[in-house]
């Protein structure tokens, strides 16, 4: 919902000859970003139905021709923070009728698109695409600029056309986070140049990524706007790194947490955020930290006699290689994000650039912010995309809440829904994550005096939302489902 | 599998400028469908990973640079029977080397493409496409002339974009008809110019087609080598063509099968069959007749008098209506498809252009082409996409079984799976038909001889035409799964 809204009774008919105008845009847009998003626009609206009406034929004054997209950055870097406002006027007169896109930078005219698109849809009676209810005045810009979806890439591979549907519909639903969980336990799937040995950890040499395929993904995400957010979950998630360099193991019969004792653990995870900062180019990298069980570490006489010369028991070794890989991170000139047992066991020793990400419960971001620290809110109890949890939970999961000194606020960042791979493949994710991320989404993006205050007042709205992103090819479930769902019966989508 | 297949142990660079040449071939393209299959076939190869190598400096005597495309038949009509065989060449040596494809027709051509592009994949050490095994040659054509996958639009309304993906991987898999089941008790979705109250019986006016939309899909499947059957299940499954037209109905209360005693509902189903000869222009058309309830027909007075007037019983009614529609769907130029309903009551009086499709069980097609019609084979305990039935029952499910007599085998025009709707929408049909539908196409594509007597030496090449299918962006679940199936745990796509 935008922050602010005004609509009248009219109809335009969308020219079949629809176009582009950037007359006065501080925007040259070399790299065609705004172009094809526009074009991609275009596609999406008309994708439904067969257009049919001859706009050439309609008196001109009840056409709209084309969208004027003024922005007044001449930049494309997409960075956090980079502003996401638009300004949207489509006015319902006019010798020729031209709606008007104003935003800061490209990527509030790429916010302003989708909303555009949101606002045609197919007529039967026209055959042809009506803009409703004009004019139409809109005023939007996020809550927060941090609105994410995790993906896991280790439990189960995802092709790179997956992955671009995904960024397709995160796109759609105004999503502008794509936190990619790369390797895990299971697998190691991305190339990394400065060891080439570590995807000897993925499933088969037909489940990895190419750095080129990586960099494919970040500038897929980039020309929609969207952000990747670069995981390596460490020391707890990380056995399959040993495949490629069995001396990150503990012992062969021992194969995680990543040895602590072993300076070449550290010198390797330089290699990979070296490597890193090439391609992610997102202000943060995600250096997980969570689920540690130290267990190897204490049994493996090697680590223990290590432990024993630091002086240092197994939970200080813990908080020993967080921190020491925090200062590799910001080395490479990343802030970072852990997962919140960093902060929920030594959150006073983070770093202050460190952001805590929230997963095991609710409550958690008060906390954090009153530290001092950033957050970002994925309460598995209500974001997890895995668990089977409705949407109205999704929707009504609050980042802020109990954070009642206001100055603390911008301390959340925002959220991420989070869909983790043990049961997802390439078959199942897009139902999994649609629509029910899309009512997280909402939640992130809307003022909060906008938002239902009773969530099933959302019902149709997010319904008729599943219905057109089926239409545009993602299969979003019903939406009373709780991810992978069959509809019950016979029936409209609309009332699903 | 192709009906003979050699192969060598050499390899080929795939060049970034593969080009078609049609030197030689009388197909002029005037529409385009061999030029946009090249381009898709392609785009598909090159889609599972960014290409990084730059073939033009390989040595050209390793690269291959296009493929020759040769067709005898200059036009480009798609009907049943049209000639689908191809031979493929890959010679391992020459300069320049060229790939050729020679076939009858353009339809023979894209089978070429398909299995062309299956022969190429992404190589991690050379980052480009392998074409493997050279030097080629494969001889081809399918065993079966139909090989059907149905489509329940009725149910649940499917988008434009979801029929067009299911219409992607049935070339995938070459399977040449969508038996479009556009209609039923619960809506009716599709225009109907001649009578155009009939889609008045769909959910919502955003759940229909239009004729263009209809012709977009023909047309669509159509360059894609792929027949569209449109049908019509009537007299017993048309309760929703009475929202538009309530005289349709024996009564307002008793609601189904059609009226039979009332000239308009053959006079409406003269046109829709009228309009639908205008768009579908397969040969055949599915008139339905399955699972007549005629409880209405008796207990309602009109029709029971009606019935009475004309001395028949409810089951002649049943017949006589199924005939006086064959005869309609005659006089339009088409040749008909009934459900087996019709042939297990009164056989005998079907006209010979009869195709029965076989749907209760097994054993059907023996007694259908006894009788001397043509059958399709559909047994639900094994074809049918919506019940939990194993992949390897699918691949095992033979037409022609007991079929002892060869003379009668070519009666049987072939197979088709079904995907009914009551439980299927947008979000789940592609899970539910790949790659179970897969594993019947090879049934029905590959000659008796070369077919696996024990499905289970299939499973690692349908195992690997699932990833494929991922990769190229369609859902097809686990292979174990019995449709909708989350995999069961963390691992590789090739192992599941």
């Amino acid at each position: 919902m935008p922050v602010s809204v005004s609509f009248g009774s009219g109809k335009l008919h969308l020219s079949n000859a629809f176009e582009l105008k950037t007359k006065g845009s501080k925007f040259a847009d070399a790299s065609g970003i705004l172009k094809e998003a526009f074009s991609r626009t275009i596609d999406i609206v008309r994708s439904s139905h067969v257009v049919e009406l001859d706009t050439s034929k309609v008196v001109p004054s009840l056409v709209l021709r084309g969208i004027h997209v003024v922005i007044s950055s001449p930049s494309d870097e997409l960075q956090y923070g980079t502003d996401e406002s638009y300004k949207l006027y489509i006015p319902a007169h006019g010798n020729p009728i031209y709606a008007c896109i104003e935003a800061k930078t490209v990527y509030g005219a790429l916010h302003g698109l989708q909303t555009f698109s949101q606002i045609c849809s197919y007529n039967l009676s026209t055959r042809g695409i009506l803009v409703h209810q004009v004019p139409w005045t809109i005023v939007d810009q996020p809550r927060f600029s941090y609105r994410g979806l995790l993906i896991d890439t280790a439990r189960h591979y995802q092709p790179l056309q997956v992955i671009k549907k995904i960024i397709d519909a995160m796109a759609y639903t105004k999503l502008n986070v794509l936190h990619w969980h790369i390797v895990d336990t299971q697998s190691f799937p991305l190339e990394i140049p400065s060891y080439p040995k570590l995807w000897d950890g993925s499933f088969t040499i037909f489940e990895r990524y190419t750095i080129a395929d990586a960099e494919e993904i970040v500038s897929y995400a980039k020309k929609r706007g969207i952000h990747v957010l670069a995981e390596i979950d460490i020391p707890g998630h990380a056995e399959s790194w040993g495949f490629g360099y069995p001396s990150l193991w503990p012992s062969e019969n021992c194969t995680g947490p990543l040895d602590v004792s072993n300076d070449f653990t550290f010198k390797l995870i330089d290699g990979i955020l070296s490597d890193f900062s090439k391609i992610f180019k997102f202000k943060f990298v995600h250096l997980g930290g969570d689920e540690v069980d130290t267990s190897c570490w204490i049994i493996t006489p090697r680590v223990r006699s290590w432990l024993h010369k630091q002086g240092m028991s197994d939970s200080d070794a813990y908080q020993y290689f967080v921190l020491r890989v925090q200062k590799l991170a910001l080395s490479h000139g990343y802030e970072i994000i852990n997962w919140e047992e960093t902060f929920n066991h030594f959150g006073s020793k983070l770093n202050p650039q460190t952001v805590v990400h929230n997963w095991l419960g609710g409550g958690v971001a008060e906390n954090v912010v009153k530290a001092g620290l950033r957050c970002i809110v994925s309460n598995q109890d209500k974001w997890y995309l895995d668990h089977y949890i409705r949407w109205q939970d999704f929707y009504s999961n609050e980042p802020l809440e109990n954070i009642t000194n206001h100055e603390l606020h911008s301390r959340v960042l925002g959220g991420e829904v989070c869909m983790w791979g043990e049961l997802i493949d390439a078959a199942d994710i897009e139902q999994m994550v649609w629509p029910r991320a899309a009512a997280a989404a909402e939640r992130m993006w809307t003022s909060y005096d906008k938002l239902a205050k009773d969530p099933n007042d959302v019902r149709s709205r997010l319904s008729h939302f599943r219905c057109l992103l089926n239409q545009r090819g993602i299969a979003a479930g019903p939406l009373e489902g709780l991810g992978l769902t069959r509809p019950f019966g016979p029936g409209s989508c609309y009332t699903k």
